[in-house]
């Protein structure tokens, strides 16, 4: 089972970078030799929505750094309408910490946010994790409005964390006491949390995702400028942003492995890593890590 | 760079298992206290088309038995036109060798025997490995009349191992370099090798892939009887197997894990693994050392 660490999200103090761009609220914890590994978050999520038992063991070895965009919990400003804008504003928190190079577990539109930024710099990203996310021009990204996700979220038992263990987890009862696992290691932590994201956020984000439907010229060609080794991951049942988006990003990017998982559903991130704490298979941490503890 | 270990199929004698149905030939090297790893092989191969820079390092900690189906090499009779009666053969070997249960690696047509053998009798794995194969029902299976392979295997400048570095590997120079080391690794074997395959072995090994494309009922609903722990491989260029089928059998098998591999072509056992030898990222042989010597 999992346990609370020294490090982890559940403790962090929640810190503040001012740039001449915005405020950003962030996160920061863990040590190591490695290169601090950078976490972009999913659609509407904030610094409370990344599950301890995810970011805490990637904490050993090398520093984790959670991010919140412009508009998002105790960040200032705006919340772009485009991948592009948000990428600006990930860059622009990186060059206020002084990173030049780090690794990035980009999550859903965070992995999203991750292409953008290797695109526009492709120096600032060593190695990449794209989880449960989908390549420019990719289909049927976070179409909310789908029954498997409108039911949920019309629901008005559903609240809160409620409907993320719906949503972000396969009705099976593995997958849903995994689901339930995942709540409470979100509520553990007291204290300093952010404000819960209102429905401006989530409209300027679902704006996002039109624009990252669109592509001009060939299509996924643009997937070859990413060069970095990158780790896709995804559940095979996930309904906000179906595995066909994952397929692409490993037959488009030149040096990605694919890794797929069962009985997981939109969240793989969280479902099947949870998962993987209580039953085989069981290497999706050790993937992580071995990834990033090798030698470049 | 790879080096012969003592427990090795370049050095390992060839045996012989007499049964009820055949005499197989087989080999059977390393030794822990790990469950035996059972081989199954592709289109007409042999025993010396296993590569001993996947087969050695998975001999650490358990033993390797690499099998000889009937018709093939050394092993008596003839090679059956259906993959039913492959599995036959290979269940009638572990039956002689009193084998209960294994783990197993099938490759291309092994891992159709393999799929074939976990549904005639689930007692006979405890975890399965699929390399660059396709579920029953499955497409574009081995379509040697394609162009990209029908070329090379018309074209008189490429003989024997020359033709499988050609198919077997990508048009890059770094997929087409692992080639040529593969070839050398499986030239290293001195004396005690089996016969290569004749155009009868080839003839009956088509037949089978075009019975296997065939299926009636509901599509890959056979797959849900297999209940094992799977770890599904493939390189994303397959141009035997397309990594579609690969795909399927992610998303059908109901306690699967999926890995593709880029800049490898149909064999990615061969391809992507000695690949993964050389430059990241590396992790093929580690995940299958992993997923087997996990506790189940």
């Amino acid at each position: 089972m999992w346990e609370a660490r020294a490090a982890s999200n559940t403790s962090a103090p929640t810190q503040f970078l001012a740039t001449g761009k915005e405020k950003y609220a962030y996160r920061r914890f863990g040590e190591g030799p490695g290169l601090p590994l950078v976490f972009l978050q999913h659609f509407t999520g904030t610094l409370d929505n990344w599950d301890p038992a995810v970011t805490d063991p990637l904490a050993t070895g090398r520093e984790v750094i959670l991010f919140e965009s412009a508009g998002l919990g105790r960040s200032s400003g705006k919340v772009p309408e485009t991948v592009a804008g948000m990428a600006a504003h990930a860059l622009a928190f990186l060059d206020g910490l002084g990173l030049k190079t780090c690794d990035v577990l980009g999550f859903s539109l965070g992995g999203m946010v991750a292409q953008q930024m290797a695109l526009d710099r492709p120096s600032i990203f060593r190695r990449m994790i794209l989880v449960g996310t989908a390549p420019r021009g990719g289909e049927l990204i976070m179409h909310l409005d789908k029954r498997s996700l409108a039911e949920p979220l019309a629901d008005p038992n559903l609240k809160g964390y409620a409907v993320l263990q719906k949503i972000f987890f396969a009705p099976t009862d593995s997958s849903q006491a995994a689901g339930a696992a995942f709540i409470e290691r979100l509520t553990k932590r007291n204290g300093d949390r952010e404000p819960v994201s209102g429905p401006q956020v989530a409209q300027a984000q679902i704006a996002a995702f039109r624009d990252w439907e669109k592509f001009s010229g060939e299509r996924f060609a643009d997937l070859r400028g990413i060069r970095q080794p990158v780790l896709v991951v995804n559940g095979v049942h996930d309904e906000m942003i179906p595995v066909r988006n994952s397929y692409w990003l490993g037959e488009n990017l030149p040096n990605a492995v694919l890794m797929t998982y069962p009985d997981s559903d939109t969240v793989p991130c969280f479902s099947s890593t949870t998962r993987s704490l209580v039953k085989p298979p069981r290497f999706s941490l050790p993937i992580f890590r071995m990834r990033l503890t090798e030698s470049s």
